[in-house]
């Protein structure tokens, strides 16, 4: 089954490991968010790329879910020593990452071109690719004023309470290549347990992506869990929007985009308002503690595709 | 006495450290090269003037010269198993030093500014000036073509032959703010003991420094001792541009811009040719192995300009 998933950081990233674990790695094409993309000290910055790739690469740190496994972080100490900004955590050996990203982009190659290059010194068989290879930037708009997304995301910890979003040149950038075919190809797109908000619209603003996904089948898997985000701002940006954050409300934000909804447990007392909406559900353990759960919860989002959205 | 140092790299560094230890911090200017600057991974790396603030501020390497003491490599070592250039070597400490100066440069800050920020952190109190806040730079002509500074001297270990040098920028770039007020106003200058063709040339190159110098007491110290560069590519220079290597050459490199001249006892030798030019002469040990060393010569040379350019 040829499987496309949309995804942001660490909860994304999870589900993609899991699809990897269970899919021969030609049927499985992961599409990125890059709006949080930014540029730090000169260097170009793509946390959720990064985040993919360490965590398909078995690299990541498993404790945060973020940066790599025995990081260490002596420039970040001796940038303190000068007063530098040090919001952003610059791990040495993710600062390679970005190093080596800016370079090659200097020297004109795409942000896919360079992302596959890492994935292949990775080791990573699956296909990453950025929503696009142009510039996108999400603004948080709060009561604070506009800001980056990095900025509101680590340098205020999400604190500013949340007007709208916007994705600065979405409408202008193009899809990255291999995107829209994947995606037209694909006999299920899956939006990753990511936030709605941040993660998956900025992608779904991406000139033509919306409209191949309209044609494709749809499911999405709910990031809040009882009400509460498993990670992040979520669940605070739906009700700084208005919104009682639900397993519901996820489905409802993505509107006529699915076809299908992945739920937790806890929340299946929602299943059946979900299904007034039109949508096939499947109510299952969601949190992910171990790659174990990924596995599991990746074979039973494949099964869920298989039996119920066939016809 | 009012003194301005120019200085290239470790060479210079060493005797600039020697007259810090002398003079009081408000007769000491230090006018640093900055053609050997260069961009590389995005990052904005001043090779000199790093030299120059590690050694004064303490935080140098003693082995070698340039570079941190107890760097860590963390970062180099992962962007080798990206593939990438690694032939500058970047430190993580020192890395720091690289991402803070592209970040305030980027922020609007001259070099000056930002130099000065640096040496205020690492409690240097002499004044480090660029020679310039624009851009310049070096380019070896070499039998293997024009090459920047950095690719020659690091990447290809200085082995191409050289027919000449340029330092693209020089004429249009200004001195930096105080670079010639503080040689107007100084009772000495001197010529550190760095390579003359592409450490203290440039300096000389930048628009008004050789007409501020021709009007003060210039000492030079000999880089070549015994025939021989301490370090670097200095003798080879002279020989590939057709002038055997000596104290003498070095004399004659500056020519009527000198008022004195320092040379090694090894080459005492040569002391009557020297004088043929006009010029006053010491012949005492330049050879700097440790900081006791490098306050004796300065020392010295500071008696000698006291003694001999009175008149």
């Amino acid at each position: 089954m040829k499987v496309v998933a949309l995804a942001g950081g660490v909860g994304g990233a999870k589900l993609a490991d899991g699809l990897a674990r269970c899919l021969p790695a030609q049927d499985l094409t992961i599409v990125v968010n890059t709006a949080d993309d930014f540029t730090h000290f000169g260097l170009r910055i793509c946390p959720d790329l990064d985040t993919i790739c360490y965590t398909l690469g078995g690299i990541a740190n498993p404790d945060t879910g973020w940066g790599r496994a025995g990081e260490t972080w002596n420039t970040l100490e001796a940038l303190k020593t000068l007063e530098a900004p040090t919001w952003f955590q610059l791990g040495d050996q993710d600062l390679a990452t970005h190093l080596e990203r800016t370079r090659r982009l200097a020297e004109g190659e795409t942000l896919s071109e360079i992302t596959q290059f890492f994935c292949q010194r990775w080791g990573i068989q699956v296909r990453v690719l950025p929503m696009s290879d142009s510039p996108v930037q999400t603004i948080v708009e709060t009561d604070h004023g506009d800001l980056p997304f990095q900025e509101y995301f680590v340098k205020y910890r999400f604190e500013p309470s949340v007007r709208g979003f916007r994705f600065e040149g979405a409408t202008q950038a193009a899809a990255a290549p291999g995107v829209l075919e994947a995606i037209e190809s694909c006999e299920v797109a899956i939006f990753c347990p990511s936030n709605p908000w941040v993660s998956i619209d900025p992608i779904l603003a991406i000139s033509g992506i919306r409209q191949a996904l309209l044609r494709a089948r749809v499911i999405a898997v709910s990031p809040i869990v009882g009400g509460k985000a498993l990670k992040g701002p979520a669940a605070k940006m739906f009700e700084e929007m208005g919104i009682p954050p639900s397993a519901q409300a996820v489905a409802l934000h993505y509107g006529s985009l699915l076809k299908g909804f992945v739920l937790d447990v806890v929340d299946a007392d929602q299943e059946v308002q979900i299904r007034a909406l039109g949508l096939k559900t499947l109510a299952t353990d969601t949190v992910m503690k171990n790659p174990n759960d990924r596995q599991r919860l990746a074979e039973k989002i494949l099964a869920f595709a298989r039996q119920e959205l066939k016809g």
